[in-house]
């Protein structure tokens, strides 16, 4: 069976496989059919209100009695820099002029909070089997409390370094999330553009830095990847582009297209729609935008710039922003639980 | 044993692990010493005169009767764009100033060229075991008269679209480079800066593509990488990185000591000494020039502009161009034979 069970008993799961959390794509259905194969089902409630998240939660329980994920932002508060919104509403006139669009917003506000007290309380009201975090950790205390209420605690590290700070701040197990990763790195500092570390190289460096289980994602698309993973010294895997495909996730007909047709080099990382990194399909707005290398609005309040643009995509493709990672080319379009099955014997059978 | 011995067959080794050719650093001793003990090592002989080559080759022999592969740089000879000159030649001043240097070149040179007819019929003359290209193939015919004269031939693709045209133009295996590889990517094309896609997700996608066998490269620093890489399908794998720290290489002192301090996230790619895209110890150098996405002067006349600050890196850090991958902190200072030795145990102990 599986070369390494920690993750296992930790997560009280029977298959080291997370569904990646996908906030706005990752739903109900598709975590409670994970977790109901044996795996990690997850919830990305990073974008919802609580109350949304409570129901969701009441929904996913009704659906399974298996452990799952409740995953969160933790990113630090976004400041407000009037130089930097103003350059960049310049920096974006000429795509609102050929979506049509007339007035660049003006105030910018962030679409949703960080990971707060609110979030606490209902966490600990919940109590989830495991709760996960993207973008560093909330203050120790939360760890803490999560931790005597019963609950694992995960978190994304896209280097060494936040990986060893992650040990020493007591998460359960770390996710090492490579390059390849689809979606929004899950980094902690800013300085992460260039540097992206391929998860070939991460894992194993992870793994020899901290004393908990290690999370391998990343460009990691069937039971060749799970069984590379264990061989680098992962207890398990994060998977997020594999289940994209899943008829469950709610992605629009367009990004479920690009999945058919993806290719290796298709994808880039851009800070054009959020104010973060994220790995999704290129499109000439993403390549536009990444020639300008100055700050943007903080993550999340870019979203107010883009947003009018993104609602703009159905008539102009230019202005897509389809999270895929650089493995999406070998997604398979199976419901979710046949998904996992394949996954465990395609593994199996490697190891 | 080995899942996969269709490379070993072909190489005609007793190991998967090809040593990388590292122009300017893998030495004859090295390449002695791999293939010595099994597995293939080899010499990059493209910036090297003719003359040197056919002396590096005699010497190699004297030290072994095991095979070993000769690599060249296959790249397009470089165009002379006054412009792009002119522009790169203002950006370098400051550097050049702060070096203490007083003038940038004018004319720019190309310090070694492409593969060629003399290069070829030396080839035929010497009949290595194996050769190998970076940057794309010679000619059809060239790769025709190589097979013929007894050489496997081999070349490195980035990306899928890279693979499948190697496979098509008759190689005999092809090396998929991930992103996270030291030194110079062997792309083909001139877009591969933001594309680089990552070992975990290349390998796969190119054995899936390709018919024949495949040889990972990129982030693989020990057992763990090289039995991750079989389990994504590869057939060998090729390492660079991990034997800069042999003995027998011919690196710098302070090259040497970088990668005893290396961490994952110190290196990045640059263009700002070849002219091509490297992966190489960050440097403010490097990370000034990163600002400028204008293009430089075509590979490997960069050279010109770059090589005055090169050799006053002694005095000023802030040019060295040392180049390694991400996974350098796992490197270990051991005689090329006991690396491969070492490698070979940690693989078989986790296959």
């Amino acid at each position: 069976m599986w070369p390494r069970t920690d993750l296992l008993k930790l997560l009280k799961v029977e298959h080291p496989i997370v569904q990646a959390p996908m906030a706005g794509t990752a739903t109900v259905a598709l975590a409670a059919a994970v977790s109901n194969a044996g795996a990690l089902g997850s919830l990305g409630c990073a974008e919802d209100p609580l109350v949304t998240i409570r129901q969701n939660v009441d929904a996913l329980r009704l659906a399974t009695d298996k452990p799952f994920n409740l995953n969160f932002f933790a990113h630090r508060p976004p400041r407000e820099d009037r130089a930097v919104v103003a350059r960049t509403r310049d920096l974006i006139k000429p795509f609102y002029e050929q979506a049509g669009l007339t007035k660049v917003p003006d105030a910018l506000e962030a679409p949703f909070g960080t990971f707060d007290p609110d979030s606490l309380s209902l966490l600990l009201a919940l109590r989830p089997a495991v709760t996960s975090f993207h973008f560093g950790l909330p203050e120790t205390a939360a760890v803490k409390d999560l931790q005597k209420a019963g609950c694992i605690v995960l978190c994304s590290a896209t280097t060494v370094a936040e990986a060893k700070a992650l040990n020493e701040a007591g998460v359960d197990a770390i996710i090492a999330q490579g390059w390849e990763a689809g979606g929004h790195r899950g980094s902690v500092d800013s300085h992460y553009e260039d540097f992206g570390i391929g998860t070939m190289a991460l894992v194993p460096q992870i793994v020899d830095t901290v004393d908990v289980p290690v999370i391998a994602a990343g460009g990691i698309a069937d039971g060749r990847g799970i069984a590379a993973a264990f061989a680098l010294g992962a207890s398990g895997v994060q998977m997020g582009t594999a289940f994209l495909s899943c008829p469950e996730t709610s992605i629009s007909d367009v990004h479920r297209a690009a999945l058919r047709n993806a290719v290796d080099q298709d994808t880039r990382l851009t800070r054009a729609f959020s104010g973060r990194p994220a790995r999704a399909r290129n499109s000439r707005y993403i390549e536009a935008m990444a020639e300008h290398r100055a700050p943007l609005p903080d993550f999340p309040t870019m979203y107010t710039l883009s947003g009018p643009l993104l609602d703009a995509a159905d008539q102009d493709r230019d202005f897509h922003f389809l999270l895929h990672g650089q493995a999406a080319a070998l997604n398979r379009e199976l419901p979710a639980a046949e998904l996992v099955r394949t996954l465990v014997k395609e593994t199996l059978d490697l190891l």
